[in-house]
């Protein structure tokens, strides 16, 4: 059975860095961009759109009961978010399929459970986030330290929801993962090879 | 400042053993039975005494303006933990002044916080610190499944509750941990010195 590491991370944590640097390290596939063009190419959706659905459909999944009309409105709200979803999900367990892999984000580890991921989790504190997000958008659109503590709350909001949303798990509980790892106070880049080693240590099945 | 590092961990998750190798690998002191033996030394008290007050103790703190009568009979109750409580933190303090060091439990992690330990907790899920638990007593009484899982359900909570009462916080919540070690899959002495690698990456304030 192949090997597949999950990342899950908060933004500005640096998990995606450190998920890039680990796959390197062993010399693995790295999937995390490639899994939504290969979504736009199977569903002729923009990137705008898919995002536009996803943030728009995280509503409560109701009885199916209610009423007949607000029923089909229901689903027919839902249709797109869970079409693009479950495409989502094939690409993902055929990129499972095909070799050892990182895999980043959008439920891979619930996914895949049956394949025994090494599931990470990556998180910091918000000074941390802030700070590294201000290096890394300095060039780009400027944004103050408030603006930015916003802007992170959000989106992890948004991926805690999602996460929530499509397994019915708790975002960022440890006892979901195998390793939680607190980025505020090391070097992505220099710990990476270490973390790459911590995770040969551990003995999935079937790996 | 000295290299301090905290384990907090999960009856049965082997995070005693971590801690213990830990300080192997990094050839630096570890303290863990150790701070009871020099609290029994300082109070006079027996360790069944010890654990007997720390066991009762654990009310939530009461405002002070109830009724005289019942304050005082009260604080009578709470003296013995409360002084066996700060000569064990004026210890915990001793040993991480003197050199680097690993200490386990305790709330050592929130009582040296103004020395910025590397702070790790270790936990497993149920199975593994049950069947870790079985082998580990093999020997000595013979327990079943089905007492062990409630034996480390009932330490787990008090564990949560003494730690909950002398700091505030939630025992276990990652946000308070550097790094959060899953031993489900991987065996602890294995792992010990990418572990201890991983630790040297960290650069804390003044390490």
């Amino acid at each position: 059975m192949n090997k597949i590491i999950t990342i899950s991370r908060e933004f500005g944590s640096g998990g995606r860095e450190l998920g890039r640097r680990i796959a390197d390290k062993l010399q693995i596939a790295y999937y995390d961009q490639e899994i939504i063009n290969e979504l736009i190419k199977r569903t002729n959706f923009t990137e705008g759109y898919l995002h536009q659905i996803e943030d728009s459909n995280l509503i409560p999944l109701l009885p199916i009961t209610i009423g007949r009309t607000f029923s089909s409105q229901f689903y027919q709200a839902m249709e797109p978010n869970q079409s693009a979803f479950l495409k989502q999900n094939a690409i993902i367990k055929e990129m499972a399929e095909k070799s050892d892999c990182v895999i980043v984000g959008r439920c891979a580890d619930y996914l895949l459970s049956d394949r025994k991921p090494l599931r990470i989790f990556v998180y910091a504190d918000m000074a941390f986030k802030v700070a590294r997000c201000l290096k890394k958008c300095e060039a780009a659109e400027p944004f103050t330290d408030d603006e930015l503590r916003q802007k992170i709350k959000s989106i992890d909001k948004h991926r805690a929801k999602y996460y929530q949303f499509h397994t019915g798990q708790t975002w960022g509980d440890k006892s979901f993962y195998d390793l939680c790892i607190n980025t505020t106070s090391v070097e992505i880049k220099g710990m990476s090879a270490t973390v790459a080693n911590l995770i040969q240590q551990y003995g999935k099945d079937g790996w």
